[in-house]
């Protein structure tokens, strides 16, 4: 209880051991993060996705620089894809903004998943609880890559900024992938590459088509130049202006219904996993041997695994 | 039943209905899949894997006519991404591998995921499943993008290729992704672009380091034009020396025994979801909007819920 205790009170040394022991599954920390978790639900939530290349990294600088000025305390999540085989973490170039690393009111965490599916999120989500209970007003998470993890990025942020180059056709793998349809605001960067202006033509038009705008958002598609910080000011008011678009609909509320019932089922997954591996070694492998020799099937052989939960809850489900 | 009959003789218009009553969730179709799995387990499943435009298609449609060569049987499974915002799909550049439409024994389909994390897969495996107990001798399974995606095809495929292209870069993004590691064979396509050779040796520079080599595979680095047809047979035989690698060693048993495990868990949390979602509205509701209020937090949510299932198997997990 302690920890939680001081990362309410914003001690960053606490909520650094707090997010490495909720990494490494360290017993007793969840019930850690459940009373961090009642402390939740006043930051704003910004997911800052796009192709390798675009200037995540660069943007979210100069996005910290606004914020803070400000006034504002901010929380940044590098999401780093990591090997599920090797178990290992390539960093890659947020060293740039580790000259925020100095200034107290700005909290810098890279994550590495070791995990499979939802692995990342999970922690994600986690990670952003620490940072919301510590008393950051705007939390900022980067996602790399393109695919499965930008959606993510959708599920549990409050806004979505999708960062796109001219020229490279990130838009159609974009498009593709549906992160388009996820993305609250679009912003061109290196916009003084050739082709800046017909990439905002073609996304304001794909826009027009959208369903989701429907709900009485219209997004803003930005130019920047983030490198010679031009834009930033632009892109950062349409997150100021998105926030406020959320709090005055039912579009916030609704938002995060969806973030805390995708935590509860999260959470039920994962007592069920630690059910799973406690059983006993020779239940599971049996089951299992006996589907790769055909003599089963996996529904059923999964029937079994439940009427066990079902039965015996006492055999070790609630204890953590 | 009779649809799993039929599909067990070969028919292919029983095949693509089954598929699509997967993909749709048509009540029942579960129980027609019970019955297709117990006679699957015999065809090679080939992942096929790759950054867009890397030429993973071109290279399919190479492989098929190899492969029909030899006498064998194909099954092509086509992974597209699909927006789960709109729920459609964008058909890619498949439409070459239709030249193949007219032989009975090459059996593709496109699939495309409506669902969340971890639906693709399933929709995957659920698919391969289909074309094996149709009798198909070789299943490639094309998966586009990077990231999370590829990491899924090493978990369904018996042989994973990954193409590579010189000049792109992409290697590092698929060493960052892991991908690199799932990989046992390594396709440089285009290899007349300039640095094919340097692309050979860094790949093979890499693998001399790679711990998985210590379980007795070798993977081959081989140099293809596939739009010239060249290195082709070179390609296939190294698909053929790895299965023939995976039957000598324990390997196959290994790597069947883990989709298995992986299936089963599948399966289970497919119940569970089914009875969340039949869960009374209210109570599920009512979790939930405790937990935004932050009256709750999830795993306290999530225990409520388990003991639910725990003392009420009868609530309906056992049916469907």
């Amino acid at each position: 209880m302690k920890l939680a205790d001081k990362v309410l009170k914003g001690d960053v040394a606490a909520a650094a051991r707090l997010i490495r022991c909720l990494e490494d599954e360290v017993p007793g920390t969840a019930k850690e993060l459940e009373s961090v978790y009642l402390h939740t639900g006043r930051a704003h939530i910004v997911g800052v996705t796009g192709a390798p290349g675009a200037g995540k990294s660069t943007l979210l600088g100069c996005l910290i620089g606004f914020f803070r000025k400000k006034g504002m305390k901010v929380g940044v999540v590098a999401v780093d894809p990591s090997s599920p085989f090797s178990g290992g973490a390539i960093l890659g170039d947020r060293v740039r903004m580790q000259s925020y690393g100095v200034d107290k009111d700005v909290f810098i965490r890279s994550l590495a998943t070791r995990g499979w599916k939802g692995g990342l999120a999970k922690a994600t989500v986690s990670t952003i609880h620490v940072m919301d209970a510590m008393g950051k007003d705007v939390i900022l998470v980067e996602a790399v890559g393109s695919g499965q993890g930008e959606v993510d990025i959708a599920r549990v942020a409050d806004t979505v900024i999708l960062i796109l180059t001219p020229g490279t056709g990130d838009e159609i793998q974009m498009m593709k992938a549906g992160i388009l349809e996820a993305a609250d605001i679009f912003v061109i960067n290196k916009a003084d590459i050739e082709g800046a202006d017909r990439l905002k033509a073609t996304l304001e038009g794909m826009l027009g088509m959208r369903s989701r705008s429907a709900r009485g958002w219209k997004p803003g598609v930005v130019l920047t130049e983030a490198v010679h910080d031009k834009g930033i000011d632009e892109a950062a008011d349409e997150i100021l202006r998105h926030r406020a678009f959320l709090s005055s609909s039912d579009e916030l509320k609704e938002r995060r219904k969806q973030r805390a019932r995708l935590e509860l089922i999260w959470a039920i997954e994962s007592y069920l996993n630690n059910y799973i591996e406690r059983m006993s070694q020779g239940t599971l492998e049996k089951l299992v041997s006996e589907l790769v020799q055909r003599k089963t099937n996996p529904q059923s052989a999964a029937l079994k695994i439940i009427s066990e939960i079902s039965s015996g809850g006492k055999n070790g489900l609630f204890t953590d």
